[in-house]
């Protein structure tokens, strides 16, 4: 999806980012994943607290979730939308997670993943993300076993 | 938050839009608030399935909700930022959601909400919402207790 207005190169471009931001976190590569990510990032994530603000402490989370996981991490993303503007864009898809934690545990559930981008000296830039899980409010938990 | 190079009656107008969707919430009125979304709109919304899309499939969810609670929901969004360039924007912010449920019960707690918004004939309207509440995945828990 595209406003119809909107540059295909820039178009690519965030569809770009969004390729290497499953690649960084396949290979758990924290450099590659950062880049993706402006300075002043405001991080929603799937994990408390409500929000991570700024690189230092995003970089942080991705060592530390990295670390949770053996090799190889399996990811996948499905029913990307990509609307882009002049500077500003936004994707949303689903992402599936398909590991094994360093515990032996498995781990396998789709998670929903908004980024809202500015294009920023000249590069798309994630200035914001939303990741989540919907939750049953009925007992508190979240729910893994939904498939797009 | 802007681009700086947004149009302020552009901004002032997203702004609206999230005053309205806080008066809706607050005054269960469905009208208002499906004013705001376009009608192809994909909600990621904090309860299953993965995604609502579509006005008719969310005007539902609205309804069921609005049922849910007595008068009145007491709605306030905090730490609001908003994105702006010429056709696509785009807010987050922090929402408390303070009320009594018909079966007597209060709730309280705070959500995370991303709004991606398309300027469509000449109106800002939400393309895509993504609501969340952080999820303790050693418990599978949603987090209910955290305050910005």
């Amino acid at each position: 999806m595209t406003t119809g207005k909107s540059n295909a190169d820039d178009e690519a471009q965030v569809r770009k980012q969004m390729d290497d931001f499953v690649k960084a976190f396949c290979t758990k590569d924290v450099d590659l994943m950062m880049s993706l990510f402006a300075a002043q990032l405001v991080s929603f994530d799937i994990i408390p607290p409500l929000q991570y603000v700024g690189s230092d402490a995003y970089r942080k989370i991705w060592q530390d979730t990295f670390a949770l996981f053996q090799d190889p991490i399996d990811i996948v993303i499905s029913d990307l939308n990509i609307v882009c503007d002049k500077d500003v864009a936004f994707s949303y898809c689903f992402l599936q997670l398909n590991a094994t934690m360093m515990t032996g545990q498995k781990i396998n559930y789709w998670e929903r993943l908004t980024c809202c981008f500015q294009k920023i000296a000249g590069k798309w830039l994630i200035v914001h993300e939303h990741v989540s899980l919907p939750v049953n409010l009925k007992n508190g938990k979240a729910v893994m076993d939904l498939k797009p």
